[in-house]
């Protein structure tokens, strides 16, 4: 796909999603990419708007995420972590001392009335970020994780209790009452967009909910772009996250055909893209009616990333103009 | 002055009323101080409430404040400031990475509803602080600096200005509707106090807001303990601070006799405390019948601290029961 093919338009969580996004950002000009976060896991710590994907992303592109750790800042200390340790303070959510601006600066931007789509954009231009990074939304939503032993926040789940205890749904507070970011919304609507890519990220807390927004599932099936799903299951597993853990607990299959049939049952996709290790189900997804790319989705290097993102916005261009209205 | 003589009550600022605190903590049972410290220069800034004497006063009690800067704390870092600049975030409050934890807990508390007198408790029984350490006050006063270029508020006058603007006058926001700290108040009014200091502080912008508040002066003159103060210029300079520029500015001779006089005018004083190199002036305030003690009180080392501590409390139980009143 070249620049006078339009615009890409990818929706991402954290580290999975960010890795394309990145390939992304490397194989299109910055003003053909839009990448839109979930911001379901955001969550108010320490009295700070503290928003993961969002930073994931942003960081990632930046060239300044932490590659060790999967969130957070490179090149990073821990002095407040270690200081508000000895005051007494919460500490279950590692806040090093460089990401910690971050929260600061948004924090105070957001009280001081911006939005949160006008902070992000302040945040990337300062890191030098050029592709267009959004909030799914600028009200808030927030996931909510059912378990077996009661209904949990998301990073009380993720990170204070490390994803251990079995899930049984997911409920998106604040959902049904929130607007997505007008840049989303143009962006799901403008004739420019020519792709709209769903990252290699969880289904159900990252995707799913900005699916959930009001008017985007339906914006996705009345689309004249493409949408292409890339798989976070390969081989039965999941590259990073809880993604995995959480089809097993909720009864499904650990399969990226799996993955497909959750998005195509609400008719949402128009390709799908596994990695070589699911060769077999690709042949299963395909005779379910849903083009499928074989190639490799594990992103260990830059290289793979553009090779990816290359290779999947070829795939877009290859699928013919979607009608997949009844 | 021992145990069974009854508690000291000390009014402090930054930097040098801390020395004296620390010195009183250090002769004096846990239980038998109370420090009271100037909140007129706290100020909201990135969204967190910055209560900078306060601060020097509960870091120097718990020994981990930076002896060098005189502000924040010890084996500091810079990363948060750093990632904050690159952001384009407001850099001129140097915010150490330490240093913030006290801000963000402090902050956090404050928002969930405690008193600014239960978070200063909680702060330093977890840095391991025994003596009590007080805010003048829970409600919001603030010091504006009147200068030849118009106000500013303090910490723009003293940070980011760096004291250049010569000072006209200055007024203490939001004072006459404040109350002075409920424990304040009860050290004032109780009988067990046996004597009250005002440590060797700016007279007007760490001094004047605590004495500013209702009641305060008439406790001060109606006090049975006799009230003691330390002068904070030496030979004619201020050891740290602007207090001899101010002094300058506001047309008054730079002398130790100028700051007895200061708070003499207002007849709060049983005593005052000068340096050697201030010997001729003790015999002009001792003639204008004010107990005067000739000592070192320049604190260099722990021991200073310790000795001006003793020789003070001794001044202060030498000196008969005061009765200044008409």
């Amino acid at each position: 796909m070249s620049e006078a093919a339009g615009r890409c338009l990818a929706l991402s969580g954290g580290v999975g999603g960010a890795k394309l996004a990145l390939g992304l950002s490397r194989v299109l000009p910055p003003e053909a990419l839009t990448i839109v976060c979930n911001t379901a896991d955001d969550f108010d710590h320490l009295g700070l708007r503290v928003c993961p994907d969002l930073d994931t992303v942003m960081y990632t592109l930046a060239g300044v995420s932490n590659r060790v750790t999967g969130w957070g800042q490179a090149h990073e200390t821990w002095s407040f972590l270690e200081a508000l340790s000895q005051l007494g303070g919460e500490t279950w959510f590692r806040l090093g001392d460089r990401d910690l601006a971050t929260h600061v600066e948004r924090t105070r931007r957001l009280r001081n009335g911006e939005s949160l789509t006008a902070v992000t954009d302040a945040l990337c231009r300062a890191l030098g970020v050029e592709a267009k990074v959004l909030p799914m939304t600028d009200d808030p939503v927030r996931t909510v994780v059912g378990t077996s032993g009661g209904e949990l926040s998301f990073q009380h789940y993720f990170v204070r209790d490390r994803c251990a205890p079995a899930v049984t749904g997911f409920r998106f507070e604040g959902v049904d009452a929130a607007r997505p970011a007008p840049d989303f919304l143009a962006a799901l609507e403008e004739d420019a967009t020519a792709v709209i890519v769903v990252c290699p990220s969880n289904p159900f807390v990252s995707v799913d909910p900005m699916l959930a927004l009001p008017g985007v599932e339906a914006a996705f099936r009345n689309s004249p772009a493409p949408v292409i799903a890339v798989s976070p299951i390969v081989g039965g597993q999941a590259i990073k996250g809880p993604a995995a853990k959480m089809m097993e607990e909720l009864q499904m299959p650990v399969t990226a055909a799996a993955v497909a049939r959750h998005y195509r049952e609400r008719d949402l996709l128009d390709g799908f893209v596994v990695d070589h290790a699911d060769a077999g189900e690709a042949a299963e997804i395909e005779r379910e009616g849903l083009p499928t790319l074989v190639t490799g989705t594990v992103m260990e290097s830059l290289a793979d990333r553009e090779r990816l993102a290359r290779e999947m916005l070829d795939f877009a261009r290859s699928i013919a103009a979607p009608d997949r209205r009844p």
